[in-house]
C-alpha cells in the first residue's frame, strides 16, 4: 500500500476510562473528531468534522468533489493552520462560490453543499471505461482490507475508503465521516494525477446517492462495499454505468449496476468465510 | 409502540434485480432516498435526502434542533407538497436565519447548518434530569427493538432511532440519514409535547458530538447505541452529564459517561446474546 491507516499515530485517537455491562473500569481507545474549516481563496466554503489526518487531501478533494475545484485549475498553494483549524486551497483562478454555497443539501452521507443540480450536469455526458471487474480481486481486495491493522480495529467508530487496483490496494483513508475518506482519496489522486481508469473503490459505507455521485465524477468505474444500497444510489450508477457492487461478505456480494464488467474467475470453494475478528461490528458502522 | 417501522409501507421501498456473486438474478429491496427541502417561513434551510416518511415531524425536528425553531414559537402551519418535495414550517414570529445559514457545517453523520458556536450556547447550564438508567431496561429494549420489523430487516441500509421509556419502546423512527430519524422523533415530541425528563434514546448510529448534541437539547438525559463513540462525543456527554452507553451487543454495553443514573440490576444469566438474525450486518450500518 502506498497509504496505510496509521493506528498509533499520536492525536487520532485518545484513550478514555469506560464502564463495562459489570460494572467494572476499562479503558479504551477512541477515536477523535475535530472541526476542519475549508477555503477556497478568500471564501469560507464549509466546516468538516474529521478525524484530522490529511487536511489538504481533504481540503482539495473535497473542493474537487463540489465542483469548486475545476480539473484545470492551477493549485498554487495549501495552507494548513492546526490551531486555526483552517485549511486554505489557493487557485490561480478567482473564485466566488457566493450563490453556490446558499444551496444546502444534507444527504444521507455527508456532503454540506452538493448541489445535486449541478452535479447530474457534471454527470452528464459522462463515460466510466469498461475496465473489467474480477472477482478474483474483489475476494482478495476484502480479504486484505479487512485484515489490514486500521483505526477501525483498535478503536471502532470510523470508516474506511480504499484506492483499488486489480488486487491491490492502493489508498487506504478512513475517517469519522466517510465522505471525507472518500475527499481525501479525491485529493490524493489529483495531486499526484492518478489515473482513475483502472481503478476500483471500495468502501465500508453505504451505497447511496452521494458515493455514486462521488465515485463516478472521479472517473472510477468501481465502487465496491460491505454495506447495502439505496434506490437512488442504485438509478445513479445505472444511468452513469458504473459497477455497484455491495453486501460484500465472504463469497457473497451482490451486483446492483455495470456487470458487464464482472469476469466470474474466482475459485468459490478456495474464498473463505469472513472470521469474526475482521467482521466490522456495529462499533465501527453507520 | 405508538409509531412502529412501516416496512410494507407503498413508496419505502423499490424492488430491483441483481446480480449474486455467481452471477444469479436475485430480486432484493432497496430503501428510497429523496430530497426534501426544508423552508422555514420563506427562507429555504436546507434540502435533506430522506427516505421520505413523516416530512412535517422531520421538519419541525430539525429546525427545533438546529435552534431555528424555538421552545416558545408557535406554529401556525406546516405545508408538505410531495410533487414539488418541500416542506414549509410557518411561525408566528417572523424569522431570518440568512446570517446563520452562511456557516455551514459538515459533521461525522450529517447535520448541514448546525452552527456547532450557537449549540454550545444551548448546551452551556444545561441541567439533564437524574433519570435512573436500568440495565434491565437496557437490555429489554435492545432485545424489542432489535427483533421488532423494520424497514431495516427488510432492506437493509437504513437507521432506525427509538425514543424509549424504561423498558418500552415507544416511537421507532427509520431514515437514510440518521440524523432524519432523530430529527423526526424530535418533530413529534414537540408536536406532541412529550416530556423528556423520564425517557431514552436508542441509536443504531455511532455515538458522536452531533448525536450527543441533539440528545441534549431535546432534553433526554440517555442515549445508547450498538455502535461506538467519538471522543468529542464522550466529551460532550461528560460536560453536559449525559449518560451514554454504546458497543451494546448482548450482555455486554460500555458507559463512557453518565454513569451515574446507572442501576445494575439486570441478572445477566438471563441476558440472551445476540441471535445473528437480530444482528446488524453492514447492510444497514454507516
Amino acid at each position: 500500500m502506498i497509504i496505510r491507516p496509521d493506528p498509533d499515530a499520536p492525536g487520532l485517537t485518545r484513550a478514555v476510562t469506560a464502564r463495562d455491562h459489570t460494572g467494572a473500569a476499562q479503558e479504551i481507545r477512541v477515536v477523535e473528531e475535530r472541526p476542519l474549516t475549508i477555503y477556497l481563496n478568500s471564501q469560507e466554503i464549509v466546516t468538516a468534522m474529521t478525524i484530522g489526518d490529511h487536511p489538504e487531501w481533504l481540503a482539495i478533494g473535497y473542493l474537487a468533489n463540489q465542483g469548486m475545484l475545476l480539473p484545470e485549475d492551477q493549485i498554487t498553494g495549501t495552507d494548513f493552520d492546526e490551531d486555526l483549524e483552517t485549511v486554505v486551497v489557493r487557485t490561480a483562478r478567482a473564485t466566488n462560490y457566493e450563490e453556490k454555497l446558499k444551496k444546502k443539501t444534507r444527504t444521507s452521507g455527508c456532503a454540506v453543499g452538493t448541489v445535486f443540480g449541478d452535479v447530474m450536469e457534471g454527470l452528464e455526458g459522462l463515460t466510466l471505461p469498461a475496465t473489467p471487474v474480477r472477482t478474483s480481486d474483489l475476494y482478495a481486495l476484502a480479504q486484505k482490507i479487512n485484515t489490514s491493522p486500521s483505526l477501525y480495529l483498535n478503536a471502532g467508530a470510523i470508516h474506511g475508503t480504499v484506492l483499488c487496483k486489480a488486487a491491490e490496494p492502493l489508498v487506504y483513508m478512513e475517517d469519522v465521516g466517510r465522505h471525507n475518506a472518500v475527499d481525501k482519496i479525491a485529493g490524493w489522486m489529483r495531486t499526484e494525477g492518478i489515473d482513475p481508469a483502472d481503478k476500483l473503490l471500495y468502501t465500508t459505507g453505504r451505497l447511496t446517492s452521494e458515493m455514486v455521485i462521488k465515485t463516478a465524477l472521479m472517473g472510477i468505474p468501481a465502487l465496491a462495499s460491505r454495506s447495502g444500497f439505496t434506490a437512488w444510489g442504485v438509478e445513479l450508477a445505472r444511468q452513469t454505468g458504473l459497477t455497484l457492487i455491495g453486501r460484500m461478505r465472504g463469497q457473497r456480494f451482490l451486483c446492483l449496476s455495470g456487470e458487464e464488467r464482472l469476469v466470474y474467475d474466482a475459485d468459490l470453494a478456495s474464498v473463505p468465510e469472513e472470521n469474526r475478528k475482521s467482521r466490522r461490528k456495529g462499533a465501527g458502522d453507520d
